[in-house]
């Protein structure tokens, strides 16, 4: 061996032991990037570290919002977990004082606010708000989508394996993409007939329509941006049924889009339940869901809901801390302005490269199509791409029917200076490919 | 109005408002406890304090295991967030090493773990390992319980209100009560043989047996306490159909019991799942299931399982921080020796009332029942006892079919001297009914 073979098996060796130790408790299938992991022990605003002392600019995480380790955010953590955290059956100001700051950022008919813990206890309590208010069990997803872990969502879950078959009341249809290279002029009008065959598949079946449950970005679905009068279309179609309309803002929301703090705000819709997840809490466990006065009500009415965990006072201060810093740091607009810098400069770098595909995204979630050069999806080249941007040190991920969308998606305090970093190393990268 | 009066309203006022605000936001139907609300605004170890200043004792609530504001959950929170707090995609050791002390506690067959934000994501979780493993939909349920708020528990809750009719794939079955006044000598046979009715009916209807779902203490429903032969008896008979046992740790686990780390070796059984979560991170969302190294890796094969927030490096330092202090407070041999002191004194507290029937309990969870003199269940002597026992400067609360069993159940920090305040309280509250 080598001096500089051992000096890399010693690096290496921790994390096997920790991997086999993970795959002793945690099993071999709990999903982890990469060909070979990465441990990473130590994080700050948009950088990361792995346990070899590396650092990466992190281009992919949503989770950690105002960006990792933020001091803000855990200070306001530190201070309430040393004074009190108790569940909601007993007042606490820190939660009334969240859900008026949350819900100050949404419409006049959107004022009350469910807790919870994940987006996927979000979305199951809001299908059964909607599944109770319509007297229905129907629901439209679209056909390459994931809403959570539950066997409620697992049964309408198209976009990832699941054991349970499709719910014989779940209809999943196709969201059009404008930016496809096939869109032809009756993309709209063809979209929505299929909407409109689905809720009628649905009536006849004897399940009709109780919602209606999409991501804004539709992002699973790799990034698709669906024609104007979509998304509104599919709305008016399915309350013409009696149903809701159910927007997942887990990906979109909390000013990741730029333009607006919500993404159903760029279609200029008011969804009966926004549900929230991810980024809320900047990693400590908050979920919700936003709706009307009515309809919290009549499920208040009808049933005993409470979440031990969810409207602590602890929670509510990660919540309130998240909002905070995105205020005082203006990362909704810089979203905006880092956004369409970034789409500036997609642009020709994807005109000069044979294998790059539509440009896409919002704000600060930003996608390229990695195809062959006749325009086919090109998984395996987008998977290489990911791995080489590794180690260029930087990290970015890929989604999409065909799992070939690059998906960039960084904490929303990457600013232009970032962006050109990630950007520089993309190009050289997508140069490589050329080669 | 007097300078008392005006005291009061003064003081009273600012509650007012947040009850108002928190209406306004969160709506009228989340639950609160006591005619007049009670706002808590700081916690240390069993005490906590309220707007007004006034300080109680904690006999309830269980989620701050190791005491309120725990300086050393909080130090281990507060670290690990000023580090990193990043999804299970990527290593982290932290995760590993709770799994590997959390797993430690558990019997050879019981190896392996799901990591969850809740209760209710680990009995979703566990219900859909046992549905595809066994290939039935079929579960048995106690006629009186509650495992958590998604719709696929929903439609097995049978002990408080849901919109959602009974599941048709769900056989409610009555706990048999040794404690019960009118527990006959065939109370074993007899509770036995409505399981065997149960499983039967499941089978003709087909839907088969995926699982039996309980709580070892039974304590949504009174705090019954089975037959020897009950649970081990109803875990023979679902495994003998196909069926996995599901014990739901939500409240029994974690030393409460005070004999065991677990509730289900009381019965000296060993089920394929164990769900669990309240105490888990002291207040910190954690919830998780314990299973065997082949349902797990079954499951996992079938389904792309993620939790984004869940076994992240601060959940697990939080986990990892209560089991710190369980073990170097010798917390659970605590609970089993202040709970015995506490059955010790209760008995002849019972005796000499005239409105206790039986004393329940095991551990730091304990109960009684209060009665008409006649001996039927009186709710609503029980919530005046509550009410006055929250003037006394003590919370607990009250559970059952008949919500009629005074339900106390402290931090496991509770000592003798916290115990025999709260009993000295408790038997002034009782004698106080006689008069």
């Amino acid at each position: 061996m080598t001096s500089d073979t051992a000096a890399i098996a010693a690096a290496t060796r921790p994390a096997q032991d920790l991997l086999a130790r993970r795959h002793a408790t945690l099993g071999s299938h709990s999903p982890l990037f990469y060909e070979t992991p990465l441990e990473l022990v130590s994080g700050n605003g948009v950088w990361l570290t792995d346990a070899q002392g590396r650092t990466y600019l992190d281009g992919y995480n949503n989770v950690p919002h105002v960006g990792h380790a933020n001091p803000v955010v855990a200070d306001a953590v530190n201070a309430q977990l040393r004074t009190i955290n108790l569940h909601t059956r007993y007042l606490n100001s820190r939660v009334v004082e969240y859900a008026e700051a949350l819900l100050a950022t949404f419409g006049d008919g959107l004022q009350r606010l469910f807790l919870t813990n994940s987006g996927s206890e979000a979305n199951e309590l809001a299908l059964r708000v909607a599944r109770q208010h319509s007297g229905n069990t129907g629901v439209l997803v679209s056909d390459f989508s994931y809403h959570g872990n539950t066997t409620s969502l697992a049964e309408l879950t198209t976009g990832l394996q699941v054991r349970e078959p499709l719910g014989a009341h779940v209809r999943p249809v196709r969201i059009p993409d404008a930016l496809a290279a096939d869109a032809g002029e009756r993309l709209l009008e063809q979209a929505l007939a299929e909407v409109d065959a689905a809720i009628a598949s649905l009536q006849e079946a004897g399940h009709g329509v109780s919602a209606f449950l999409f991501d804004p970005l539709f992002s699973t679905e790799g990034l698709l941006q669906p024609p104007a009068g979509y998304v509104d279309g599919v709305a008016a179609r399915v309350r013409a049924a009696g149903g809701l309309v159910i927007a997942d803002e887990v990906q979109s929301g909390f000013g990741r889009v730029g333009s607006s703090m919500w993404g159903h705000q760029m279609f200029g819709i008011e969804p009966d339940l926004v549900t929230l997840g991810k980024p809320m809490g900047n990693g400590y466990p908050v979920g919700g869901v936003v709706t009307t006065a009515d309809l919290l009500d009549e499920f208040g009415r009808n049933n005993m809901y409470f979440n031990t965990f969810a409207g602590t006072p602890v929670s509510s201060a990660a919540g309130l801390a998240v909002l905070q810093v995105m205020e005082e740091e203006g990362l909704m607009a810089q979203a905006a302005g880092v956004g369409a810098h970034i789409a500036d400069r997609l642009r020709p770098l994807a005109a000069k490269s044979t294998h790059v595909g539509a440009v896409r995204g919002r704000g600060l979630f930003f996608g390229l199509d990695i195809v062959e050069a006749d325009g086919t999806p090109a998984p395996a080249l987008a998977k290489a791409l990911i791995e080489d941007m590794k180690t260029r040190g930087v990290l970015i991920s890929r989604v999409g029917r065909h799992d070939n969308v690059l998906k960039m998606r960084p904490p929303m305090v990457f600013t232009r200076e970032h962006a050109d970093q990630l950007l520089e190393q993309l190009g050289l990268a997508l140069e490589a490919l050329e080669k």
